[in-house]
């Protein structure tokens, strides 16, 4: 586990591990959602694993089946490792520069989250005793989406050196075969096929195309040279690298410095010229303010992004940096998206192949939507662009208006196991609930007319086509998978139920608003009664005997799991029990019913919250990153204020700490917006129910100060969080808001200070399964 | 579709059709249980598909997942096409003799039930209008296990022929990919490495063995030669083929005749010299007798079984010949089996990779229980055989005692698709119902003692531990798969609650009656109390609106089947609609609660069932063909004597006349046993419930008087049936037995014969799914 010093805006490395590696070459990844570098040593190697994507660059591979049936997906779509910009390689009298030789004195890596840079401090001797500072900055811009730039400095310390430097473009490089882990990608090996290279003096460009999957890919570097001594350069292309050789001879205290602009297009329908010429311009338009102008812009956009996204922590410092490296991966994963998939693991590794799934939608677009709409916005038209391939999935699977993919790349269903894949039909109700959640949050009626009412009225379709109604009238979702993938196909899970409900009113709402786009969809006014009846006669699974909701049908009549009979090292408990065996049992992997009450708390009671929080907390292993934060969200507000605590920092150090051991293969972007939602949600208590802004603020005993920004409708909404009382404050205009259910209004100028009442917990703190407590945060500071 | 003459004793082939081949080549397989060959024209082509088999002898591949799970099978096994021996090639002054070729003037095809033979008639004109005559005869002897033999015979009718015949071994053949329904066997290329050869004289041997699995196998060819002119005659070898030429000039009028001896050896660990030997002994063997010597034991044999076993029918002599020519193939495939497993297509196909399933004892061992007890012992000690591999596979499941494989050859599960495979853990309970079944029918207490009683005690700790016992004390098992595989992982499947509840109650009992025994198994009277208590407290599931048992909980709330609304050539469902789709719905694939009022009928008053099968049987597609015969037995239970002869008639007819449309992979033998269950069980309403022969006799229409035979405790019980009465007659010894539930005593020289009742329905006739009535039988001969 590495250890990083506590600062407010730095993730800082001061020592180099091997061991961690993967790890940190994911904590230190940049990205903007277009390009995503992982955390690389610049001269290549060692790695935990090489990587450089591009968003939606995907390779197909066929998807095998020992026992195949009807409808399962035969294509799989994995991300591709595209062409690495980022190798320089460094040769010192002969001797090339790796950390695994010679003597390491100094190594630091600082991920700025202020200037959105990784820097790199090494001062190494070398086998021959050479000794040598090497500092390099990198970056992906945030704002030339098709660009990245390297800063790359050495010198000699103590005597004169021959310095070779080779700046690389490297294609089909060989990487690690993935573990047996199904939740680990499945291998790649040389996805790219050269069709065409180009170099002229300090750049190069190298064309590429994909096998399967036909798209096209460019990347092309170009450097600027500066040394106090003659330097001389060349460059040289094969059909999978391109070089160029920069040589000169230091002497101590003179400093070679490179600048490397690294740019990078791709298509599945453009022609070769076109790709050659985009990508050709991307590196003149990083030429035209240089370094400087990269490194400016960076730093304006996140003072933007900060201005209306920062959440202040005082009294646990490593909270703040937690939540703050989170909102930063966020932003990377989602600035420049634009109209294409917010992966699970952003652009930060190859874990589930760079698939998106569900969580996208549940939990990072809720946190961009109060954050950066337009990212939220620009996830959504992406969904909205598949809803051709959804309508077609539906039809497959005999159903009605679009059944989007469980997870994919491109937008076709590339799950392979329909138990825990196409059965997880909430997904349609996830991106419904994001559809109205951004459409509430903004007023954009322009998105809703151009875009959401679609969605909303396909998915709308498909729970209609899904559900039945019983004989007495009761509609039924029988046979689907909530999530908690510890249970699979159950009649009326809860969580389902009422999203479908969700989403079947708001469909209908959304059609009234606007009837006419709605009638060029065919939608009738009998259609919109029969989602709007539906609706209404939703099933709510409960057991009355003990009194609480059932996550499915019969779920609190199942087999108890032998908590104290599972070994410690039995976890994940997919990787050692079948599914058999947990699906038939009361073991929750994830937040399920609990997620229900978070999303749809306007359906519970404040007792049915707290009884239900009680008797799930107390089955769920929190397996999946997924869990930690909802169960945040939910112990704040049945008010164990501390438990929920302990879940925040469970989410938010999941890749800090690695606490599921497989950071290494990407971040873990829910979980990376769970700390924000378990402080904001959480501690904060926003809830936007109907689309009215709630907050219900109560701060665990150390946490002194909470301060966070929402975007709302194009104002910032300020809220100041102590131990008394809460204080709201718009940057302009007004709001109506409520706070532990009282409404009131603030307006521009006129901050509002609300007292905060007590807590009265209708439960004891719900004990966790044997050994699965979270680990406790030191209570004082 | 072939039509066949109607014959009592025999299956006739009277004019070949290339496109049946394929079925007819399943059709006129000829098997002891040990060796099979498929019906294959002696010249080797064309084919349908090349055959032959060795029980048990297979090959491992390795199964595929696209998303693996902890305890997914990672091996497949595979039934291999071994060394060809059947091939006789014939040249007629250079001409091949291919029946694609020249005229066809006649053929026919003969299955000799009484004789146990294959002959073949054939009077063929060459391009060249060379006139012939060819008469084949081939056997798989039942009295010597490893060996098979031919006899060839060869004419020029009209003028003089040079006459070659090459008489072949061939390993390795070229065989079609199987189809991608996942019914069909994986392909297996080229399975066998050629290990050694030997030729001398007109005798030719093979050995090799298998890439994977590493198993030897031994083949070898002897032959007699016979004609009034010289033959010339040299055997040849190379790895993959043996060949023996025999060439002679012939004048119209006389003949060539060949004997050949096929004998073939495996084993997973004997030497190649002991494989050699073995094969060679039992070609030597052969030898001893000749042709005519295997000939008349064949018969010798046959007049045996069918002494014991046949079944007469007066009024339909179609489903007389149906019913016969399902003996016989049962006989073929559990004669020799001697702890082999009874494979669900026998050895006359590669269908399902040569798989055993759960219906070899829920179906193929009832009759051989009652018709040839020793081969249903010899089933269940290969069972007994693979209980080491079951223990191993419950425990990596999780659960106690002994969980037996889903579908196998060796023993291994080789279910690649848990929620049908795996979860279907009723195989345990019907494994355990064969064991009880048969300790009742024979009093074989020996075979108790020695394989029953551990298979009983395994089974119930699996059930133990696979349930629980709710707040209330009720005892599930949730989360499993019962017959109908259009459900699948529903919670208190009735047919394996009941069939569990049977599987505890007799392991109790066997432990009560060895408690020796059963302490060496380590069960002590805390776990026989906690079987009985178990077994006493099974949830049975009912539907109190609606007044019927419910397949598995919820299953009669969930959303019907829209069957009017379903193409004829959407059948069978699995192939065109998602099991998620199917698993929610009252669709039933196969009988599951219908097949559980077959085998714990004592657990159903009569109104109970009649209703049930109403309902059930209105939602049976009966996609699977283990569904008609049990529609049958319950259908004429309930008084629908009429809709049971039209069940009896799509039970009898799968392979005869190809109703599923895949006969040519393998005959269904399941069916084929269901055939019978549906004369003896439906008609004759045999039920052995609690050890205790009953019968409820009552025929349909056509049917004036059906007579069987059950073979009981050593004796041979012999019931005539006719529409006023039945009458039984034992050969020697008493029988206590109950006609129509009132109790009555048999003995020998003392025939009884007691008065049929009317029928007195409780419901009307139900109305199938739309499209999927059984087609209906001619009323009247």
């Amino acid at each position: 586990m590495p250890k990083f010093p506590v600062e407010p805006w730095a993730l800082r490395e001061t020592r180099l591990d091997l061991d961690d590696l993967a790890q940190t070459e994911s904590l230190f990844a940049l990205s903007n959602g277009h390009i995503g570098l992982r955390g690389n040593l610049d001269e290549g190697e060692p790695f935990g694993l090489p990587g450089t994507y591009l968003n939606s660059f995907y390779e197909e591979r066929p998807l095998p089946y020992a026992e195949a049936g009807y409808g399962f997906p035969e294509e799989g779509q994995s991300i591709v490792n595209v062409t690495n910009g980022k190798v320089f390689r460094l040769l010192v009298d002969d001797e090339p520069f790796d950390v695994r030789y010679g003597k390491l004195v100094a190594h630091e890596r600082v991920l700025d989250l202020r200037a959105g840079t990784l820097r790199r401090d090494v001062e190494w001797i070398s086998p021959a005793e050479q000794r040598m500072k090497l500092t390099t900055t990198r970056l992906v811009s945030l704002e030339q989406r098709s660009v990245a730039a390297f800063l790359y400095e050495v010198e000699p310390v103590a005597g004169p050196a021959r310095i070779i430097v080779q700046s690389e473009l490297v294609a089909n490089e060989d990487t690690p075969e993935p573990s047996k882990d199904p939740r680990v990608a499945a291998a790649l090996g040389h996805a790219l096929t050269g069709e065409a290279r180009y170099a002229s003096d300090l750049n190069a460009q190298l064309l590429h195309r994909t096998h399967a999957s036909w798209l096209r890919l460019g990347a092309e570097m170009d450097h600027e040279v500066d040394a106090p001594v003659p330097v001389q350069a060349h460059t040289e292309t094969t059909e999978d690298w391109a070089r160029t050789t920069f040589a000169c001879e230091l002497q101590p205290g003179q400093k070679l410095r490179i600048v490397k602009y690294l740019a990078y297009g791709w298509s599945s329908q453009r022609s070769r010229q076109a790709i050659r010429d985009q990508v050709h311009g991307a590196i003149a338009g990083a030429r035209l303010g240089g370094w400087d102008g990269l490194v400016k812009a960076q730093r304006r956009f996140l003072d933007w992004f900060w201005g209306q996204a920062d959440v202040e922590i005082d009294g646990d410092a490593e909270i703040q940096q937690a939540v703050r490296f989170a909102l930063f991966h966020l932003m990377q994963a989602g600035a420049r998206a634009e109209a294409r998939p917010i992966a699970a693991k952003g652009l930060t590794g190859r874990g589930y192949d760079g698939h998106v799934f569900w969580d996208t939608e549940s939990f990072v677009l809720p946190v961009l939507t109060y954050t950066h709409p337009q990212a939220a916005r620009d996830g959504l038209r992406w969904r909205h662009d598949t809803l051709d391939l959804a309508r077609e999935r539906a039809k497959t699977l005999g159903l009605k208006g679009a059944a989007f993919p469980w997870r994919t790349i491109r937008g076709q269903e590339c799950s392979a196991y329909w138990p825990a894949g196409t059965a997880g039909f909430h997904v349609n109700a996830d991106i419904a609930a994001a559809v109205v959640r951004y459409i509430q949050a903004t007023g954009d009626h322009r998105f809703e007319a151009e875009f959401g009412l679609e969605v909303l009225v396909e998915t709308a379709r498909l729970w209609r086509s899904l559900g039945h109604h019983d004989r007495h009238g009761v509609f039924h979702i029988d046979g689907v998978t909530g999530p908690d993938e510890y249970s699979a196909i159950g009649d009326d899970n809860i969580y389902t139920n009422l999203m479908a409900q969700h989403n079947l009113r708001h469909a209908a709402a959304a059609a009234e608003r606007h009837p006419e786009l709605a009638r060029n969809f065919g939608v009738d006014d009998e259609e919109l009664s029969s989602w709007r009846d539906a609706a209404d006669r939703v099933h709510v699974p409960y057991d009355h005997e003990l009194g609480v909701h059932q996550q499915s049908a019969h779920f609190t009549l199942h087999q108890e799991w032998d908590f104290a009979g599972t070994p410690a090292g039995h976890y994940p408990l997919l990787l050692h029990y079948p599914y058999f065996d947990l699906y038939r049992r009361q073991v929750v992997k994830q937040a399920d019913l609990v997620l229900a009450m978070h999303w749809r708390g306007d359906r519970f009671t404040p007792e049915e919250k707290a009884r239900n929080f009680h008797y799930y907390d107390e089955r769920t292993v929190r397996d999946s990153s997924l869990s930690a934060c909802t169960q945040a969200v939910m112990a704040a507000e049945v008010g164990h204020t501390e438990l929920a605590y302990d879940y925040l920092g469970e989410a938010a150090f999941v890749d800090l700490y690695d606490l599921q051991r497989n950071a290494g293969d990407g971040l873990h972007m829910a979980s990376l917006a769970g700390t924000w939602l378990a402080l904001v949600a959480g501690f904060g208590g926003m809830r936007d129910h109907g689309g009215e802004l709630a907050f219900m603020p109560r701060l665990p005993g150390r946490i002194n100060r909470l301060r966070f920004a929402i975007t709302c409708h194009g104002d910032v909404l300020r809220v100041d969080v102590n131990h008394n009382a809460a204080t709201y404050a718009v940057d302009q205009g007004e709001l109506s808001l409520r706070h532990h259910g009282k409404p009131f209004t603030v307006k521009a100028g006129g901050p509002v200070t609300l007292p905060i009442p007590a807590p009265h917990p209708a439960t004891p703190p719900p004990a966790q399964p044997h050994g699965r407590a979270p680990r406790r945060r030191r209570r004082d500071e």
